[in-house]
Protein backbone atom coordinates (compact mmCIF):
# COMPACT_ATOMS: atom_id res chain seq x y z
CA UNK A 1 0.00 0.00 0.00
CA UNK A 2 2.06 3.38 -1.05
CA UNK A 3 0.86 6.14 0.91
CA UNK A 4 1.72 9.36 -0.31
CA UNK A 5 0.62 11.49 2.22
CA UNK A 6 -0.72 11.25 5.91
CA UNK A 7 -4.12 11.96 5.04
CA UNK A 8 -3.41 8.43 3.17
CA UNK A 9 -1.85 6.92 5.96
CA UNK A 10 -5.34 7.99 8.46
CA UNK A 11 -7.68 6.50 5.83
CA UNK A 12 -6.09 3.28 5.97
CA UNK A 13 -5.61 3.21 9.28
CA UNK A 14 -9.05 4.38 10.03
CA UNK A 15 -10.36 1.44 7.44
CA UNK A 16 -8.63 -0.94 9.60
CA UNK A 17 -9.93 -0.06 13.10
CA UNK A 18 -13.55 -0.04 11.60
CA UNK A 19 -13.16 -3.89 10.36
CA UNK A 20 -11.72 -3.79 14.15
CA UNK A 21 -14.95 -3.32 15.52
CA UNK A 22 -16.87 -5.07 13.08
CA UNK A 23 -15.20 -8.28 13.86
CA UNK A 24 -15.79 -6.95 17.53
CA UNK A 25 -19.50 -6.84 17.03
CA UNK A 26 -18.82 -10.56 16.20
CA UNK A 27 -16.60 -11.53 18.65
CA UNK A 28 -18.65 -9.95 22.09
CA UNK A 29 -21.17 -11.98 22.29
CA UNK A 30 -19.37 -15.51 22.07
CA UNK A 31 -16.88 -13.90 24.70
CA UNK A 32 -19.99 -12.91 26.57
CA UNK A 33 -21.69 -16.91 26.72
CA UNK A 34 -18.30 -18.04 27.86
CA UNK A 35 -18.17 -16.16 30.83
CA UNK A 36 -18.88 -17.70 34.06
CA UNK A 37 -19.33 -14.23 36.02
CA UNK A 38 -22.38 -12.26 35.93
CA UNK A 39 -20.50 -9.43 35.95
CA UNK A 40 -18.20 -10.20 33.98
CA UNK A 41 -20.86 -11.24 31.66
CA UNK A 42 -22.81 -7.52 31.94
CA UNK A 43 -19.16 -5.91 31.22
CA UNK A 44 -19.33 -7.40 27.71
CA UNK A 45 -22.92 -6.95 26.76
CA UNK A 46 -22.45 -3.39 27.62
CA UNK A 47 -19.24 -3.00 25.79
CA UNK A 48 -20.80 -4.50 22.67
CA UNK A 49 -23.97 -1.87 22.75
CA UNK A 50 -20.63 0.45 23.22
CA UNK A 51 -19.11 -0.78 20.38
CA UNK A 52 -22.04 -0.47 18.06
CA UNK A 53 -22.07 3.04 19.02
CA UNK A 54 -18.26 3.32 18.10
CA UNK A 55 -18.70 1.73 14.64
CA UNK A 56 -21.32 4.66 13.94
CA UNK A 57 -19.01 7.59 14.93
CA UNK A 58 -16.33 5.96 12.59
CA UNK A 59 -18.92 6.05 10.02
CA UNK A 60 -19.03 10.11 11.00
CA UNK A 61 -15.06 10.14 10.60
CA UNK A 62 -15.76 8.86 7.09
CA UNK A 63 -18.12 11.65 6.13
CA UNK A 64 -15.51 14.18 7.40
CA UNK A 65 -12.66 12.52 5.25
CA UNK A 66 -14.92 12.62 1.94
CA UNK A 67 -14.12 9.30 1.49
CA UNK A 68 -15.95 5.85 1.54
CA UNK A 69 -16.46 3.96 4.70
CA UNK A 70 -14.86 0.73 4.45
CA UNK A 71 -13.20 -2.37 5.80
CA UNK A 72 -9.72 -2.90 5.49
CA UNK A 73 -8.93 -6.57 6.99
CA UNK A 74 -7.38 -5.78 10.07
CA UNK A 75 -4.83 -8.60 10.87
CA UNK A 76 -3.91 -7.58 14.22
CA UNK A 77 -7.10 -8.11 15.60
CA UNK A 78 -7.87 -10.91 13.51
CA UNK A 79 -5.11 -12.40 16.20
CA UNK A 80 -6.38 -11.17 19.01
CA UNK A 81 -9.76 -12.78 18.63
CA UNK A 82 -8.00 -15.46 17.67
CA UNK A 83 -6.29 -15.63 20.82
CA UNK A 84 -9.43 -15.18 22.75
CA UNK A 85 -11.67 -18.02 20.74
CA UNK A 86 -8.88 -20.20 22.00
CA UNK A 87 -10.18 -20.31 25.55
CA UNK A 88 -11.44 -24.04 26.24
CA UNK A 89 -15.06 -25.03 28.00
CA UNK A 90 -13.00 -27.61 29.23
CA UNK A 91 -11.29 -25.01 32.01
CA UNK A 92 -12.22 -24.14 35.24
CA UNK A 93 -14.79 -21.23 34.65
CA UNK A 94 -12.93 -19.02 37.31
CA UNK A 95 -10.11 -19.69 35.09
CA UNK A 96 -11.44 -18.84 31.64
CA UNK A 97 -13.17 -15.31 33.04
CA UNK A 98 -9.10 -14.85 34.02
CA UNK A 99 -8.25 -15.60 30.76
CA UNK A 100 -10.98 -13.83 28.97
CA UNK A 101 -10.17 -10.72 31.11
CA UNK A 102 -6.54 -11.32 30.13
CA UNK A 103 -7.54 -11.57 26.14
CA UNK A 104 -10.09 -8.51 26.23
CA UNK A 105 -7.47 -6.25 28.01
CA UNK A 106 -5.39 -6.95 24.89
CA UNK A 107 -8.17 -5.89 22.46
CA UNK A 108 -8.71 -2.82 24.69
CA UNK A 109 -5.27 -1.89 24.66
CA UNK A 110 -4.87 -2.58 20.72
CA UNK A 111 -7.72 0.17 19.99
CA UNK A 112 -6.41 2.63 22.78
CA UNK A 113 -2.93 2.64 20.80
CA UNK A 114 -5.10 3.11 17.35
CA UNK A 115 -7.42 5.45 18.39
CA UNK A 116 -4.67 7.60 19.82
CA UNK A 117 -2.32 7.23 16.63
CA UNK A 118 -6.25 8.72 14.65
CA UNK A 119 -6.91 11.33 17.37
CA UNK A 120 -3.58 12.65 16.36
CA UNK A 121 -3.36 12.51 12.95
CA UNK A 122 -6.95 14.09 12.84
CA UNK A 123 -6.20 16.94 14.55
CA UNK A 124 -2.90 17.91 12.61
CA UNK A 125 -5.24 17.42 9.57
CA UNK A 126 -7.90 19.25 10.61
CA UNK A 127 -10.48 16.64 10.46
CA UNK A 128 -12.80 18.28 13.27
CA UNK A 129 -15.49 15.86 13.09
CA UNK A 130 -13.50 13.03 13.32
CA UNK A 131 -11.37 13.85 15.90
CA UNK A 132 -14.34 14.25 18.26
CA UNK A 133 -15.95 11.36 17.63
CA UNK A 134 -12.43 9.27 17.49
CA UNK A 135 -11.93 11.12 20.93
CA UNK A 136 -14.79 9.64 22.61
CA UNK A 137 -13.96 5.93 21.54
CA UNK A 138 -10.78 6.35 22.76
CA UNK A 139 -11.98 7.50 26.07
CA UNK A 140 -14.86 4.81 26.20
CA UNK A 141 -11.82 1.94 25.26
CA UNK A 142 -9.72 3.46 28.27
CA UNK A 143 -12.65 2.87 30.66
CA UNK A 144 -13.46 -0.36 29.25
CA UNK A 145 -9.95 -1.28 30.12
CA UNK A 146 -10.22 -0.16 33.35
CA UNK A 147 -13.37 -1.47 34.36
CA UNK A 148 -11.41 -5.05 33.08
CA UNK A 149 -8.83 -4.44 35.39
CA UNK A 150 -11.19 -3.62 38.43
CA UNK A 151 -12.98 -6.93 37.76
CA UNK A 152 -10.18 -8.75 37.43
CA UNK A 153 -8.99 -8.29 41.20
CA UNK A 154 -11.73 -10.27 42.47
CA UNK A 155 -12.20 -13.12 39.49
CA UNK A 156 -8.40 -13.53 39.60
CA UNK A 157 -8.59 -14.18 43.27
CA UNK A 158 -11.10 -16.92 42.95
CA UNK A 159 -9.20 -18.58 39.94
CA UNK A 160 -6.48 -18.86 42.49
CA UNK A 161 -8.64 -19.98 45.28
CA UNK B 1 -6.57 -25.73 26.01
CA UNK B 2 -8.58 -26.82 29.08
CA UNK B 3 -6.79 -24.83 31.86
CA UNK B 4 -7.59 -26.45 35.23
CA UNK B 5 -5.31 -23.96 37.06
CA UNK B 6 -3.93 -20.33 37.52
CA UNK B 7 -0.88 -21.70 36.80
CA UNK B 8 -1.57 -23.59 33.64
CA UNK B 9 -3.09 -19.91 32.44
CA UNK B 10 0.24 -18.18 33.66
CA UNK B 11 2.40 -20.92 31.76
CA UNK B 12 0.34 -20.19 28.89
CA UNK B 13 0.38 -16.45 28.83
CA UNK B 14 4.61 -16.53 29.55
CA UNK B 15 4.72 -18.64 26.40
CA UNK B 16 2.86 -16.62 24.53
CA UNK B 17 4.86 -13.62 25.09
CA UNK B 18 7.73 -15.16 24.97
CA UNK B 19 6.96 -16.69 21.15
CA UNK B 20 6.12 -12.96 20.87
CA UNK B 21 9.24 -11.22 21.76
CA UNK B 22 11.52 -13.53 19.68
CA UNK B 23 8.94 -12.83 16.47
CA UNK B 24 9.78 -9.06 17.34
CA UNK B 25 13.59 -10.10 17.82
CA UNK B 26 13.26 -10.38 13.95
CA UNK B 27 11.12 -8.24 13.20
CA UNK B 28 12.68 -5.16 15.08
CA UNK B 29 15.38 -5.08 12.55
CA UNK B 30 13.62 -4.72 9.37
CA UNK B 31 11.21 -1.81 10.81
CA UNK B 32 14.57 0.21 11.66
CA UNK B 33 15.76 -0.52 8.04
CA UNK B 34 12.69 1.02 6.72
CA UNK B 35 13.36 4.27 9.03
CA UNK B 36 13.41 7.14 7.26
CA UNK B 37 14.08 9.41 10.35
CA UNK B 38 18.02 9.16 12.38
CA UNK B 39 16.05 9.49 15.64
CA UNK B 40 13.05 6.55 15.07
CA UNK B 41 15.63 3.98 13.64
CA UNK B 42 18.17 4.78 16.60
CA UNK B 43 14.79 3.81 18.84
CA UNK B 44 13.95 0.69 17.24
CA UNK B 45 17.75 -0.33 17.63
CA UNK B 46 17.84 0.74 21.23
CA UNK B 47 14.47 -1.61 21.88
CA UNK B 48 15.99 -4.36 20.02
CA UNK B 49 18.66 -4.64 22.54
CA UNK B 50 16.15 -4.11 25.47
CA UNK B 51 14.37 -7.14 23.47
CA UNK B 52 17.24 -9.69 23.99
CA UNK B 53 17.31 -8.67 27.53
CA UNK B 54 13.65 -9.36 28.09
CA UNK B 55 14.14 -12.80 26.41
CA UNK B 56 16.91 -13.47 28.94
CA UNK B 57 14.33 -12.22 31.70
CA UNK B 58 11.42 -14.58 30.55
CA UNK B 59 13.47 -17.44 30.55
CA UNK B 60 14.45 -16.79 34.38
CA UNK B 61 10.93 -16.43 35.24
CA UNK B 62 9.86 -19.59 33.41
CA UNK B 63 12.51 -21.16 36.00
CA UNK B 64 10.48 -19.76 38.49
CA UNK B 65 7.59 -21.58 37.57
CA UNK B 66 9.63 -24.99 37.36
CA UNK B 67 8.34 -25.64 33.99
CA UNK B 68 10.37 -25.40 30.14
CA UNK B 69 10.94 -21.96 28.31
CA UNK B 70 8.95 -22.95 25.57
CA UNK B 71 7.54 -20.83 23.06
CA UNK B 72 3.72 -20.72 21.81
CA UNK B 73 2.82 -19.16 18.51
CA UNK B 74 1.39 -16.03 18.96
CA UNK B 75 -1.37 -15.27 17.24
CA UNK B 76 -2.06 -11.75 18.49
CA UNK B 77 1.84 -10.30 17.55
CA UNK B 78 1.86 -12.35 14.52
CA UNK B 79 -1.31 -10.10 13.14
CA UNK B 80 0.92 -6.75 14.49
CA UNK B 81 4.03 -7.64 13.01
CA UNK B 82 1.79 -8.42 9.79
CA UNK B 83 0.22 -5.16 9.70
CA UNK B 84 3.71 -3.38 10.57
CA UNK B 85 5.29 -5.14 7.17
CA UNK B 86 2.58 -4.37 4.83
CA UNK B 87 4.11 -0.71 4.89
CA UNK B 88 5.20 0.18 1.34
CA UNK B 89 8.62 1.72 0.70
CA UNK B 90 7.23 3.59 -2.00
CA UNK B 91 5.53 5.87 -0.16
CA UNK B 92 6.33 9.30 1.35
CA UNK B 93 9.60 8.78 4.07
CA UNK B 94 7.80 11.13 6.85
CA UNK B 95 4.46 9.26 6.01
CA UNK B 96 6.02 6.18 6.67
CA UNK B 97 7.92 7.27 9.70
CA UNK B 98 4.86 7.86 10.97
CA UNK B 99 2.71 4.89 9.69
CA UNK B 100 5.91 2.35 11.60
CA UNK B 101 5.85 4.64 14.79
CA UNK B 102 2.30 3.54 14.87
CA UNK B 103 2.53 -0.07 14.15
CA UNK B 104 5.18 -0.31 16.73
CA UNK B 105 2.56 1.66 19.48
CA UNK B 106 -0.05 -1.41 18.62
CA UNK B 107 2.94 -3.89 19.63
CA UNK B 108 3.94 -1.71 22.79
CA UNK B 109 -0.19 -2.17 23.93
CA UNK B 110 0.05 -5.22 23.27
CA UNK B 111 2.65 -6.08 25.51
CA UNK B 112 1.52 -3.43 28.16
CA UNK B 113 -1.70 -5.59 28.01
CA UNK B 114 0.23 -8.92 28.36
CA UNK B 115 2.73 -8.31 30.51
CA UNK B 116 0.43 -6.15 33.38
CA UNK B 117 -2.08 -9.65 33.03
CA UNK B 118 1.60 -11.65 34.10
CA UNK B 119 2.66 -9.22 36.83
CA UNK B 120 -0.86 -9.95 38.25
CA UNK B 121 -1.13 -13.43 37.94
CA UNK B 122 2.59 -14.22 39.30
CA UNK B 123 1.51 -12.01 42.44
CA UNK B 124 -1.53 -13.99 43.21
CA UNK B 125 0.91 -17.69 42.36
CA UNK B 126 3.67 -16.21 44.30
CA UNK B 127 6.17 -16.55 41.84
CA UNK B 128 8.01 -13.99 43.09
CA UNK B 129 11.44 -13.79 40.76
CA UNK B 130 8.84 -14.08 38.02
CA UNK B 131 7.06 -10.83 39.16
CA UNK B 132 10.13 -9.28 39.36
CA UNK B 133 11.42 -9.71 35.89
CA UNK B 134 7.79 -9.19 34.57
CA UNK B 135 7.86 -6.45 36.21
CA UNK B 136 11.10 -4.80 34.40
CA UNK B 137 10.03 -5.89 30.67
CA UNK B 138 6.61 -4.25 31.66
CA UNK B 139 8.30 -0.80 33.02
CA UNK B 140 9.96 -0.97 29.71
CA UNK B 141 7.40 -1.42 27.35
CA UNK B 142 5.77 1.47 28.69
CA UNK B 143 8.85 3.75 28.49
CA UNK B 144 9.14 2.68 24.80
CA UNK B 145 5.71 3.47 24.08
CA UNK B 146 6.11 7.10 25.58
CA UNK B 147 9.30 7.04 23.39
CA UNK B 148 7.63 6.89 20.47
CA UNK B 149 4.90 8.83 21.59
CA UNK B 150 7.83 11.81 21.98
CA UNK B 151 9.10 10.83 18.32
CA UNK B 152 5.66 10.95 17.13
CA UNK B 153 5.15 14.92 17.75
CA UNK B 154 7.71 15.67 15.11
CA UNK B 155 7.45 12.93 12.78
CA UNK B 156 3.86 13.12 12.35
CA UNK B 157 4.06 16.78 11.67
CA UNK B 158 6.90 16.56 8.80
CA UNK B 159 4.75 14.14 7.42
CA UNK B 160 1.69 16.45 7.48
CA UNK B 161 4.41 19.08 6.04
Amino acid sequence: MPMKTLADAFYDELRDIYHAEKQLLEALPKMAKKAGSDELRTAIEEHLAETEMQVQRLENAFTDTGKAARGKKCEGMAGLIEEGSEINGDSDADVVDAVLIAAAQKVEHYEIAAYGTLCTWADLLGYRTAKSELAKNLAEEKAADEKLSALAKNINADAQA
